[in-house]
This record gives structure tokens, C-alpha cells and sequence, in this order.
């Protein structure tokens, strides 16, 4: 059954805990969080499930990457063994509230841009067959505060042109 | 046959006053334009021809819009009597280069957000059908400068969410 999702930002709050729980294969049962947010079916939710996903790779081309959120479920799919490759902007990834130095830290590979102009894609490909893009940056302030969409597909037409994207940066941005 | 291109940015400079002239209905048979630059197929060149293919509306929710080559084509189907209708963000409607004011002034009816989050948007919709959207603002910048990524569907799974989200918009920023 072929993948047509749109999801809408601002997400109301909501508490992620026992969902990230749930995915870490060596985790205890999940307690229940003691923070006051429900746990809720939101945008981010959905964006975060459709992450866990993955089983094999995931290659991420993200312009702004400051939500400690998301950064823990690369970081766990990262522990699960997926390979994880993260294509970044040489100046947005030195901001303050950036991810970018803690999931180098945490052995994930990193390559950024060297030209003037920005790496402004937005998108992620899970397992090499489902897209997920649009215009949402992987901030918590995008998440919260602005209107901003994010489309999740699996057909070739689409997934295919961005994986070639994908892989010529890569290789442009290969510092060695 | 279904509606499926990716586009890429940045995009190699091309003339498009052909392209321009042969979508204005009164035009006289477009002369040969001075400038230096090739007439080329390219993403841009694309991504207006499917601009110029309304016939009855466009929906455009943009976050920033400043390149004067954009603003031509959506005035030049305002002429052709394409029911425009704009949504944009408060903040960046008020920069410097920003086409809004023009655009107003031209007759085609805008709509800003209320909120302090940006309305971070940057999709069309063409004649209800055919969705454009992705990374790409319509700034000059972004097109000759950026890494981005232009997505044209017309599946109704992805436009009727979007086409939903423009009317939302489109009345909670009704200022009367
Ligand atoms: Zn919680
Ligand atoms: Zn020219």
C-alpha cells in the first residue's frame, strides 16, 4: 500500500517518551514520564514514527538541525545499527543550539557544503524508498511556532531523484 | 498521466522572456531577447511553465518572495484573469527586494499570518489540481545560490491536505 502522508506544522505538545522508549530495543519496559504533556498522535509524532522506521539507512539533508528530539532518534537509530549519513550547511551547523557536533560526537558521519550559497533541502530518506520532505527545518521552534508541512512518500518517481541528490552530495561534500 | 518531477536548484542562469512572452495572450510573436543568457531547459524554466499552465487558479503560499522573474509570471496570469490568491509571511513581506507590495499593488489579493512563528510555507497549487512545492523560497538567491529541492504532484492525496491548509489559512488571516 504505497505511502501518501502530509503533515502539518505547529504541533501542539506533546510528550515523545514512551514512544523513543518503545524503539530502544534494549530498553526496560517504558515507565510512564512524569513530564505533564499527553502523550498524543501530532505531526511530530508521526514524523518520529516514520523515522524509528528505519531498518537500514537513513540519509538525512537537513539546512538547520538545533531539536534535541529528533537528534535523539537519529541517535538511537544510530545505536540500532542503521547506518545513518547526515548532510548538513557549513553555517547553520555552527549556531548555537546546533545538533550537528553532538551526533558527530556520537560517531554519526557528517558532511556539510563549502559553497556561499546555503544547503537548504529539508528532506530524509528511510531504507532508500520513502521520502520524507518539505519545508520544515529539524528545529523546535519550527516544530512549535510555524506553519510549515512535511510530506512522506515512497513512490520511485519520487524517492529516486532525491537519492541521486542525495549521493552527489555526498560525494561533492566529501572533504577528503 | 500522473503529474511526478523533482527540480533542483541552484539552477544554471537562463533567458526566459520567450517563455514570458509566448504566455501573454496579447503579446506580439516574441522577438529575440538581447540579454546574453542561453534559453535552456532548466529547473527554473520548469518550474515556471508549470506556473503559466493555470488556467482558472493559483494558490501561492510563500514565505519569502523577491525575485522579480516569479512575480512576472503570477502577474502575467493575474492578467490572463487566473484567480491569484497569496499567502505570505508578515515579517519577510516587509524586507527589502520583497514583491508583495507589487503585487498587491497589481491587484492580486495577499493575505498575511497574525502570529509571532513565520508562516514558513512555500507551496502552489495550480487550478486545485497540481501541487509545487519543497525548500525552495522565491528569491533570486535561493534559485541561482541555494541547494534545493522543488517537488510537482498532482495525486489528490497530496494536494487535497494542502488545498485544505491554503483555505484554513486563507481565512484565519482575513483581516476583516
Ligand atoms: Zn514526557
Ligand atoms: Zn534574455
Amino acid at each position: 500500500r504505497p505511502v501518501r502522508e502530509v503533515l502539518f506544522f505547529p504541533c501542539r505538545p506533546c510528550c515523545l517518551e514512551a514512544l523513543l522508549a518503545e524503539a530502544e530495543a534494549e530498553a526496560a519496559p517504558a515507565r510512564p514520564c512524569p513530564c505533564p504533556l499527553p502523550r498524543a498522535d501530532t505531526s511530530l509524532s508521526r514524523l518520529v514514527r516514520r523515522l524509528l522506521s528505519a531498518r537500514r539507512s537513513l540519509d538525512l539533508c537537513i539546512f538547520s538541525f538545533s531539536c534535541p528530539l529528533l537528534a535523539r532518534a537519529v541517535h538511537l537509530l544510530h545505536r540500532r545499527g542503521v547506518r545513518v549519513r547526515l548532510v548538513t550547511d557549513a553555517q547553520y551547523m555552527g549556531l548555537q543550539g546546533s545538533q550537528i557536533g553532538r551526533l558527530r560526537q556520537e560517531g554519526i558521519q557528517v558532511r556539510h557544503d563549502q559553497h556561499s550559497g546555503y544547503m537548504h533541502h529539508k528532506f530524509a530518506i528511510v531504507d532508500r524508498r520513502m521520502l520524507i520532505t518539505g519545508s520544515l527545518n529539524w528545529t523546535s521552534q519550527a516544530i512549535q511556532s510555524n506553519r510549515e508541512n512535511v510530506l512522506v512518500v515512497d513512490d520511485a518517481e519520487c524517492v529516486k531523484p532525491f537519492l541521486e541528490e542525495f549521493e552527489r552530495m555526498w560525494e561533492e561534500y566529501n572533504p577528503t
